[in-house]
């Protein structure tokens, strides 16, 4: 029986880009429905009443919600399509749980660069650097962040969903990443070499995000 | 090879419980060693460099932070142990590990019903009635949301940490669990009759829990 995978999607984010990710890594077909946020579908408050956030993964009918529980989702649903995600040893896979789930505080602190200024801006940057610099620590020298280092896995397919937004942060906080931050820049560069992610990361210059991130300011600064 | 089971502990705390009543579940002898919050031992600092905080299971000299990902660790590591806490279905595992990451979200809500006062208040105290609106709804009128709920599983395990909490927000809240949500409550009942959750919960009227929370707002509304 031919599989129905349908992916509730907003290109712009690094949530969804995970998700893309993961499925190009087992080569997985999937439809994709860009959601409109601003006005939000039936569909999406239907398949996700927790949050009416996306990414939701639609499989065979039945909705599967948030970035990493859909790749674990994907990782035991298609055991047989290599390459894995997460490794095998019970102790590892925690570890990888636990970056991965730390790498989604990226997101919030973004958020603070983008919208604010002075003071405010310069402690929000401070905390994304404190993070950056834990996560770089735990890269070491290492190529990937997955199995021991050795190849892509579960935390780097976390963290490159954020590739564009890392420039537009650069952006909004006046920072270099490739300075700060030379071995994950490094590391980012390889990740784009795999195929998976070139092909889903669709913005790779942050122009799209940038234009996103000033319509969303523009917005909620407004209603402030 | 005897195996170490060490917990770094906090007696009240939600998520530390978790993980007790998890070893309970599957028979696992384990150490805890209470840690002080105010004054963080190094110990604490060296196995969850990421967060220093509680819990912290140390397993054969190895650390594993964060009580959701050490339920898994468990559930993973001791599979010959019945009974399980995760379904064997790939999408009711993931739908429970949203339920359970959603019931994560009481914590700050919580405190903030603990720690305000007047129209702040009201407003955490919606949020909160919400929250366990959407928790209840999942639960309906099944006994337990483990295995399509016909038995105690990876969610009532999450959720049943609070249980002395409930207690404390009812309290700081002027409300009553019992009114507002009887079915909730009446789970709540029901988990208290298994032996793993009655002796892991050690402030079942919740006083102890009231005394930490009255401390720590003392210290906390000092600081502002």
């Amino acid at each position: 029986m031919a599989e129905e995978v349908i992916l509730l999607d907003v290109r712009v984010s690094m949530f969804c880009l995970r998700v893309k990710i993961a499925l190009a890594e087992k080569g997985i077909k999937c439809e994709y429905i860009e959601q409109d946020l601003q006005n939000k579908d039936p569909l999406l408050l239907k398949m996700n009443p927790f949050h009416n956030k996306v990414p939701v993964l639609i499989h065979n009918g039945k909705s599967i919600c948030d970035s990493l529980i859909i790749l674990q989702y994907i990782e035991e649903v298609w055991p047989e399509k290599p390459p894995n995600l997460l490794p095998s040893d019970t102790y590892h896979r925690a570890q990888a749980r636990l970056l991965a789930d730390f790498t989604n505080k990226i997101h919030g602190c973004g958020w603070k660069i983008c919208l604010w200024d002075g003071e405010k801006l310069e402690v929000a940057k401070k905390e994304l650097v404190e993070m950056l610099k834990v996560i770089e620590g735990e890269l070491g020298d290492k190529p990937y962040f997955g199995f021991g280092g050795e190849r892509f896995g579960f935390v780097d397919v976390a963290l490159i969903g954020f590739y564009s937004w890392f420039i537009v942060y650069e952006m909004f906080g006046k920072f270099s990443m490739e300075s700060e931050f030379p071995k994950l820049s490094a590391w980012a560069k390889r990740c784009l070499q795999k195929e998976s992610v070139s092909k889903s990361i669709t913005d790779i210059d942050g122009n799209k995000t940038y234009q996103y991130v000033v319509q969303s300011r523009k917005r909620l600064l407004a209603r402030q």
